[in-house]
């Protein structure tokens, strides 16, 4: 073979940028670099960098003038903790290697079905970082608009399955819930948890953080206890407590669904394929054997119809069949929010009511919890058939989840006090009448805009439910935010969309 | 209004990073800057930035440490560009506005056809520079998968004419012709433009640079004369000389199609209401009115079957209909590349060759520029029906198209020698046969990975022809390329990937 044909190693020095990117891995060099010329490298190409035994891909920029040296090679923070490297370490830069299963993603986008292997490959190589944010589009994308079959949705969930880890309770029954968003401030799972593991059973509860809504469980729960548990921790908690309530991206369980789960964040989408692979890969990896599936049905709820909601609960026992899952699906009123507060810690104070019994706890939240809690109990086999929800209540009145709920937080590290907002302004009744309409979509536009839940104090505060009466001037619902351009936006929003609580005879 | 509902005006000194990101405008500001903070802004926000009456959306990335003032913020290429600043000056950053017509892709993501209102506002905000490349993925998959309907093509074809330039070139008849991909090497519109034009007729032919292939129409003519003209330049050219050849995209004929072709290049997708939309938009943008469609059909090009082909070409004239153009679509072989090169200034060198008369010159290459602008000449009404191709050969042999091709490049800037390749490597046949397959997708990627069309010298230089006898050893192609680093790529590829140019008995 001709010399020409050897590329000289392309090695380059580290630098560490401080760049924040979230999960992105940048790369940059300058624009008179060696390697660039050699390797035939351009702005925005996707590269590999290499150092020792690890290799992360990277999208790489270039920049003119003297910033570093030529033979360096600037890195944001996620590339960086990725090769576990120090400042000056010597790493190679690349071509990324043509990643194979693309080419079953442009089958699927051209509308042509995928096998088992096709899924397999294309769930690893997204895991192994190897998928640009586009390419992860086009594969969601493809998958919404022509919807996954039952067979594809279950090659997608064992997929999902195998590339994480997955965890053994040595236990014959592992009961675990999982509600199918779309209705704002629906916080059953804390209080679930507790009073299932006060009642014997194990459940050791992974939860994810919001996908479009403006609190996921996980979102909620961290402003009462720490919840990126590692593996160790959460085995302590549940051997001790019988359930726990940890992160579950922490435990690498379905490490694919958080990486989709970004993206279909940012288009703002959720399909009934995604969603089954997404819920039941997680409870597989988790070890669950006996899982409580809660649909919420409303008009405006992520579920619109029974229709609907009998059709996904169909799918979803179906795939979990081909995997020995126990599923019971719940279909449930979503007619309104549940509870007063939207957003991570105001929904947290909700739970915390609930848990202590105070006068002024919502009680809607109260009886969701017991249903869904009582569904689990009797699935666990601690409660006859028809009698879940009468001991699940009695567990809420005899203080025994609060107990357990305390027990396991401090298990976790600590129960703390949700955080309170800087900004609370209402938005008040522009008339006098009766409620009769609550857009839970709009709302959750507002929580979200409001800052949640990346502000965890911030969100929507209702102070008003269907059917009730209202003055005009009084306050419907306070919106909480930690910063005055957040507080903006939030209003600006409620002025101009119309109704979000509509007032009627 | 309570005062803490109006932010403070988000200002802050820009300062040129030098960073190239190709069309991307990127924002890096400190982690601790205190617009950051009141506007709640995170890594990997969309961000607007305001300078003045002129604004553009960014994507942020946060830096911690001192590289900058926490009063200033950093800019890529592209957003000094847009906002047309000088260093110091003083811009808003502020959270980028929704982007209402992302509903609309929402839409059509869940699989509902989209009115024409719909595509008008999706075109007008991508153009605007305000959907992410997630965003523009999501659109283009989903038109994949559920491809556009008639309806949808037309809607989405006035939607691109809109947003750009329109030409008007005072002459009741402008001819021009297009060529559907996929065929390696089959640059006739060199020939073509000259070959009308020196027949009378008047083509200012506005060509793209390669979508998915090693080299467009632009890409190859850039290697003989300037091709990034502006408008005013393209009037005299067509003026003195009857006919030009420019790069359309210095024309903002069809902005939005370069937007959406950077996309499609990524996924490698390209799909035929796209197809139709992105050819009709730039013709009817480009003022002409009589249109010659060259569909090029065999195993391995673009369009794989008469029938596939009578469907595109059926389309291709419905919608063509709705603006009142003349087409006539010419379904050609496309069993193997035209010509010998592959890659910019390789079919640059066929195209002299046969301009030129030289004894060596391809002859496929010669027959079908003299079908197409037979097809040409007949629609414009310069020769008889059936009378067309006797007279562009007529026009090639008798030198008056090479005289007029050369007065053209002259009048673009001046006529210049295609650059040649540092490394060039033969492929040699590995036994003695017939050459009975050539692979033209196989053939494509190889002219792409040795470098084509980003370094223009580089790509394939084929040595044989369907049906021609070889000996063990013989090379079947040589490799161009500019760079060790891509000729290993090329090579390791050729290796790998099974017979690109199949010998037997």
């Amino acid at each position: 073979m001709n010399a020409t044909n050897v590329p000289k190693q392309p090695h380059l020095r580290a630098i560490r940028m401080g760049l924040h990117a979230l999960h992105q891995s940048v790369a940059v060099m300058r624009t008179d670099c060696h390697v660039c010329h050699s390797e035939g490298l351009a702005p925005r190409s996707q590269v590999l960098l290499i150092a020792g035994e690890r290799e992360v891909p990277a999208m790489l920029y270039q920049i003119d003038g003297d910033q570093f040296e030529v033979n360096q090679v600037a890195l944001s923070e996620a590339a960086w903790q990725a090769l576990d490297i120090c400042e000056g370490d010597i790493i190679q830069v690349r071509h990324a290697p043509v990643t194979e299963s693309i080419a079953f993603v442009r089958r699927r986008v051209y509308g042509h079905r995928l096998e088992a292997d096709a899924y397999a490959a294309i769930v690893r190589d997204v895991v192994q970082g190897r998928y640009t944010d586009v390419q992860l589009a086009a594969f969601l994308t493809a998958t919404a608009t022509l919807p996954l079959d039952e067979d594809e949705t279950e090659h997608l969930t064992r997929a999902m399955v195998e590339v994480g880890q997955r965890l053994d309770w040595h236990s014959p029954l592992v009961v675990d819930k999982h509600c199918v968003g779309g209705l704002p401030g629906n916080r059953t799972t804390p209080l679930v948890v507790a009073i299932a593991a006060a009642n014997g059973l194990v459940m050791p509860k992974t939860s994810s953080r919001a996908i479009t809504s403006p609190a996921g469980t996980a979102d909620t729960m961290e402003t009462l206890a720490p919840v990126e548990l590692d593996l160790a921790t959460m085995r302590r908690v549940v051997q001790q407590q019988g359930g726990c309530l940890a992160w579950g991206g922490a435990m690498h369980l379905s490490p694919a669904d958080d990486l989709f789960v970004r993206i279909e964040r940012e288009l703002d989408i959720d399909t009934e394929g995604q969603l089954v692979a997404s819920v039941l890969s997680k409870k597989i990896a988790a070890g669950a054997t006996h899982v409580v599936i809660d649909i919420p049905v409303g008009p405006t709820a992520k579920v619109r119809s029974q229709a609907e909601a009998g059709q996904l609960a169909a799918r979803m026992s179906h795939v979990a069949k081909h995997f020995g899952l126990a599923l019971r699906c719940l279909i449930t009123d979503g007619s309104q929010p549940v509870g007063r507060g939207i957003g991570p810690a105001l929904e947290a104070r909700d739970v915390l009511a609930v848990f202590q019994g105070l006068a002024g706890a919502p009680q809607d939240l109260r009886q969701r919890a017991a249903l869904v809690a009582g569904a689990v109990l009797e699935i666990g086999g601690v409660a006859a058939p028809g009698h879940g929800q009468a001991l699940a209540l009695q567990t809420l009145d005899n203080g025994q989840a609060w107990e357990r709920f305390q027990r396991i937080c401090q298990a976790q590290g600590g129960l703390r006090e949700p955080p309170r907002a800087t900004h609370v302004e209402p938005l008040v009744a522009p008339l006098s009448g009766r409620v009769n309409r609550i857009d839970n979509r709009k709302l959750s536009r507002l929580a979200k805009l409001a800052g949640a839940p990346e502000r965890p104090a911030a969100g929507v505060e209702l102070r008003v439910r269907l059917g009730e009466q209202v003055q005009a001037g009084q306050p419907l619902l306070l919106l909480h935010a930690q910063s005055t351009g957040e507080l903006a936006y939030a209003l600006d929003y409620a002025r101009n969309v119309g109704s979000i609580i509509s007032i009627g005879d």
